[in-house]
């Protein structure tokens, strides 16, 4: 049976090929004139130093984390190793990162270039960063899962049912490397660009009235930098942590049928260990055959490209699933559950299968109800446009009544889900219906990733003065692929509540509790705890990113003052209202061109790393540190009463950030293209769009920082758990 | 026994005489002159409209529930004479509201009159108001139950543990009666009051430029009826059904322990069913002590006497339940937990008295935290102003983080209560601990009630054009006995989480569920389903303030344009603008003058009454359903796990809302005053100030309409569910 792992293993090392093929074929574009490429290489180099600081900052996170696991893991349950596996987990997840963000800062400048060409050209440049990114994250997580496994296996002799259950053990200390890394670069990354956004938009166009992204204003190269470290590393290793905590958590629970009747393998049931990662790898060979539809002719519908992509790979990825699970499972099997009594259970290969679909088919729902609260045109959205025109107050409102409202269906669909697949299959059902969510992430990655890339492009066409049309192309590539990446939200938030309860099953475990009691004080006591962690996380994260802002507002100020091109150029703006450049008299012109490249960059950047890598150290240890704590403290019960009131109240808030920020967001661009409203057709820089801009700061942080981070954390605590469990029991 | 629940059923009936011969007191106090009393009349007609308007709908309500009820309730566990208790729970909420409201609306303008002549005789006044409603709910609701028990006593051979059982289970209807009129009175109330208060600002202030509480504004009496029918009404309909709710599922937890080893009685352990009465009714003696207190000199501290009064009224109820407990209950007595595997537990009377300490301990800590986050001048509502100094986006944000993590400690708090209190004397202490926070509640209700007349006596006072001090005597006022009010939000929301908690595990009791396991999962399921109908519920709240807004804003213009007496005058205020009605020409005088009382002040008040009563049905029904939908399709067992998910999110959510709220309003109030920021000073009508106005308009639903509706939804789900507990079981 060793040998599905190798072929998994085989499946990853296909998925990092392919994303080193493509990756060289984005380097090998034409990045353009020398201006846009002094712009991209500013950008780069502000992603390479909070990379940099970041990492500096991790590494001793990850020495002191793996010592501290390896000398508490020295048990007989566990191992010192579990030390080896996070570290192995960490850098996986850093190097998903880093090379998604790598990507992506040479594919935005390419896009860029060929946007000058045509759309079609501009979308193969963004859609092959954004898959180089996808293929990333997937190919390292199944190659990294089944090496560390393979290793384990050979170390450890797996010959009985406690002995494989123990290198299982070991193993998740790869997740809770992933996690502790995403939860830091999510926080990190979203209080940088945030951070970067507020100060630069505040000081730039609102103090000194200057346009967007205009190489005048210092903290331009940060908010840049900010949609790469933001938008495109961090939600890399926030997949890396989903994916792996999928796999993970199902494989500890498929451990548990090991020496049930009914399995034929040599084993005895560890093909239901091992499903998962054979699920994920077959998932890798099919979103890299998707990608293969991503092709469009010029002047075709580039929407339809990325769906045919997106729904090719589904269906191929079903089909495989069904064959996987049928050759792989026994057609039936029995299981004495010892959550249940230890009643006898019969599981069917079938119903293994339905349980992963349903998780797909949840997946799908919850990414079009975000989409209809979030999207443009739609009835929330134009409502709350609407409630723009009596003013920001009731804009506010309207969107948190919006976020809230939102949360419904979602919440109803993640409990539908968790019945129908417990029934299907039990835990394990569960658990593989999270996985069913994520087996195509390769695809829904690069789709997802290529959104962040098409924006930066616009960001630098817009620096270099590249024609209008060539912005008006970028914009569109933008606009592109927004369902497909609301389905990609949903599979995020919907996995990430599937995945939680799989961990915690997997806790339960591995503590050997048979029930969690609510109705013990101490764990309705640590529950309500646990409701409350994902409040002080955002407002922690919310806090962090006001603050940033107010330091990067100094910084862009003193250099307004102190630098006196910038504020001879400054002065020439205020003398010519309106004018562009070209229209300035020759004088003007002079000091104008005196300017450019004055602008400390670096100092900007410098100020948004630091404060990011600072404020993202509470909220990230909190979430390391408080299981432990209620674990020893509390006991293995209230730890798992904690687990379920973080997983409830943090799916909550994250649905309700996401679609708040999501439709205020899009509120805002109703306006920008003219909205009618009541008879009164509304324009950019209307008093109603200027409410809906407020709405749109307030939602960015939402979105941004704290809403996405939430999905992590609510996973991480589960993992901390599960890794410490050992030490409970 | 039977004798405890007359002197309780006594103390019910001083409450009340008390009630009575205060409010005589405050009618024949003089209402000033004939604009003040025409004033005030505009504003009690309109209250009493509303009320009549929701009475009409609750008849209909009281009708249909109490019929499904005797119908349903057919049972040997239950009767249908729990019919009858639900309409007389809901005819006390009624008269709790109405007693309320009926002296509100002739103190306020009784107190704006006495502040002509000093501060002590309007504190005299307002308080002497405050108290009516104070002990008018804990008179009714300590009669009520006492009565409501000794009927049924009577009625039914009460010889068995069954047959007590059975008896309580009835009376479990009036805390149902109690709970969901409180929700359609609290809902009902916020959004009346919003909707004319934002409908009011916003085309009066805003679009005709008069200014506040102008008699020219169609809206402005609606704005005073709202505070009289959100604030009052709606906070005695809420703090009654706390109240009840707190004894009513004592005495369920009570019950368990009749026939247990130790009990003297003469019935086994009818004292511990009856101990939660006598507290309360001892509270209402010590609490008439307490108002004797209120009283001070000219010149004097009012503050330092509504803190005299509430601190010596919570001495003596603290001495007076030792002596209770000591009487009433056996030194100690031994239990066989059902709930814990029938395992043997002792019990002591000085435990179950420390329980009660615990209450008051943790109502007090969390009081103290709501202030340190909520009042000026302390760092968070500092940092607030600071925030507002960038924009309106940033004072949200702040506003929203600060919301957040003001959850942290009182949930810590509520833990640890639960905890300390279930180790004291195991649930029955859990509910032994709401019941101590409350025990005081005829004194804390009467400084809460206190505020909003004092309030409303400022509005009218500047409606009738008395002089300057007169209003800064009523503001002072009202600024005093904030802590205290605090103090009363803390014991509102720790008892609505301590209650919910008792009435859930009367619940498992009466279903006899002995244990509630997150991990199957229909219980998860459920409890996801649960955590969600918090933000669905506020999000309604929200969303039907703004709609009603709408509809006033409307209404007002119409008035504006279609009545020429109020056009005309419109008129005269555009051409003398900052001019007094003094310093107008003789002419403009004229035509000013003639408009006065032209404002169809009622056609206002009939929307916000419309509006009102239709947008609260769905919320309330949907309170009231859900749990009996669940209970029917997913069993006892789940719909004790989704009673949990909403508790701990709507515990979270009316903290966070009614801080931030709260936290606005007071940052909005600091820069009225005038506050210093990087040394600038900033005062009213600076932009700063203008920002912090959007935060307080914003935070006004969240602290007056869907934040303290939570504390009733909660409890609410948790008594239809106890109610319904026969039928599932």
């Amino acid at each position: 049976m060793n040998n599905i792992v190798y072929i998994t293993a085989g499946f990853g090392i296909i998925g990092l090929l392919f994303t080193w093929w493509r990756s060289v074929w984005v380097a090998n574009q034409d990045a353009g004139n020398e201006r846009m490429k002094r712009i991209a290489g500013h950008i780069a180099e502000g992603a390479m130093a909070f990379l940099k600081a970041e990492y500096k900052f991790l590494f001793w996170f990850i020495l002191a984390v793996a010592i501290l696991l390896a000398i508490s893991a020295d048990s007989e349950l566990s191992h010192p190793m579990v030390g080896l596996s996070f570290v192995i987990g960490a850098c996986c997840s850093i190097l998903a990162g880093f090379i998604g963000m790598r990507v992506a800062t040479k594919a935005n400048v390419r896009t860029a270039n060929a946007a000058q060409k045509g759309l079609n050209q501009a979308l193969k440049i963004a859609f092959a960063g954004g898959s180089v990114m996808g293929m990333g994250v997937v190919g390292l997580g199944v190659l990294g899962l089944s090496v560390v496994f393979l290793i384990y296996a050979n170390i450890f002799p797996v010959d009985t049912k406690d002995a494989l259950t123990r290198v299982i053990t070991i193993m998740t200390g790869f997740s809770l490397g992933a996690s502790s890394i995403a939860l830091f670069a999510r926080v990190g990354g979203g209080i940088y660009t945030k951070a970067a956004d507020v100060g630069a938009d505040l000081v730039g166009k609102v103090e000194a009235g200057i346009p967007e992204d205009h190489p005048l204003n210092p903290a331009t190269i940060a908010d840049n930098v900010g949609d790469n470290v933001g938008d495109v590393a961090g939600m890399g290793a926030d997949l890396f942590e989903s994916y792996v905590g999928a796999i993970i958590s199902t494989m500890v629970l498929g451990a548990a049928f090991i020496g049930a009747a009914g399995f034929t393998d040599n084993f005895n049931g560890l093909s239901a260990v091992c499903l998962p990662l054979a699920i994920c790898g077959a998932g890798i060979l099919m979103s890299i055959i998707g990608t293969l539809f991503v092709r469009t002719k010029e002047g075709g519908n580039p929407q339809m490209a990325l769906n045919m992509g997106s729904i090719g790979a589904s269906v191929l990825t079903i089909i495989a699933t069904y064959i996987i699970c049928k050759w792989m499972l026994p057609e039936q099997w029995v299981f004495s559950d010892p959550l249940y009594g230890n009643e006898e259970v019969t599981y069917t290969s079938t119903n293994v299968f339905l349980a992963t679909i349903i998780g797909l088919i949840v997946g799908v729902f919850i990414g079009l109800v975000t989409e209809y609260y979030t999207a443009g045109g739609k009835k929330p959205v134009t409502g709350l446009a609407r409630q723009s025109v009596t003013g920001v107050a009731t804009n506010i409102i309207a969107g948190i009544s919006l976020g809230m409202m939102s949360t419904a269906i979602p919440m109803l669909l993640i409990a539908v889900g968790i019945y129908a697949s417990f029934e299907c299959a039990g835990l394990y059902g569960v658990a593989m219906a999270g996985v069913g969510m994520l087996s195509t992430l390769g695809i829904q990655l690069a789709v997802d990733a290529y959104g962040p890339i098409a924006d930066n492009s616009g960001g630098i066409a817009e620096m270099s003065r590249l024609p209008k049309e060539v912005r008006g192309r970028t914009d569109k590539l933008d606009s592109v692929g927004n369902t497909t990446a609301a389905i990609g939200k949903g599979f995020a938030i919907g996995s990430a509540a599937l995945t939680a309860l799989a961990l915690f099953a997997a806790y339960m475990q591995q503590t050997q509790l048979s029930s969690i009691d609510i109705s013990k004080a101490n764990v309705i006591s640590a529950l309500f705890i646990g409701a409350m962690i994902p409040f002080v996380f955002c407002s922690l994260a919310m806090g962090a990113v006001g603050e940033a802002a107010m330091d990067m507002i100094q910084e862009v100020r003193r250099q307004f003052n102190n630098i006196p091109e910038l504020s001879a150029a400054l002065a020439v703006m205020k003398r010519n209202p309106g004018k562009k450049e070209d229209e300035f008299s020759e004088a003007d012109r002079q000091i104008f061109n005196a300017a450019d490249g004055k602008a400390e960059y670096g100092k900007c950047v410098a100020i948004s790393t630091a404060a990011a890598i600072k404020k993202m150290v509470l909220p990230g240890l909190m979430a390391v540190l408080i299981p432990a704590i209620v674990g020893f403290a509390m006991g293995t019960e209230a730890l798992g009463g904690m687990l379920v009131g973080v997983t409830a109240s943090g799916v909550l808030l994250a649905i309700f950030q996401a679609n708040a920020g999501g439709a205020w967001d899009n509120a805002k661009k109703m306006f920008e293209e003219g909205v009618e409203i009541n008879g009164v057709k509304y324009f950019k820089g209307s008093d109603p769009h200027k409410a809906a801009v407020v709405g749109d700061t307030v939602g960015d942080p939402f979105k941004d920082t704290s809403g996405p981070s939430l999905n992590i954390l609510i996973k991480l605590m589960a993992v901390v758990s599960l890794v410490l469990a050992p030490l409970f029991a």
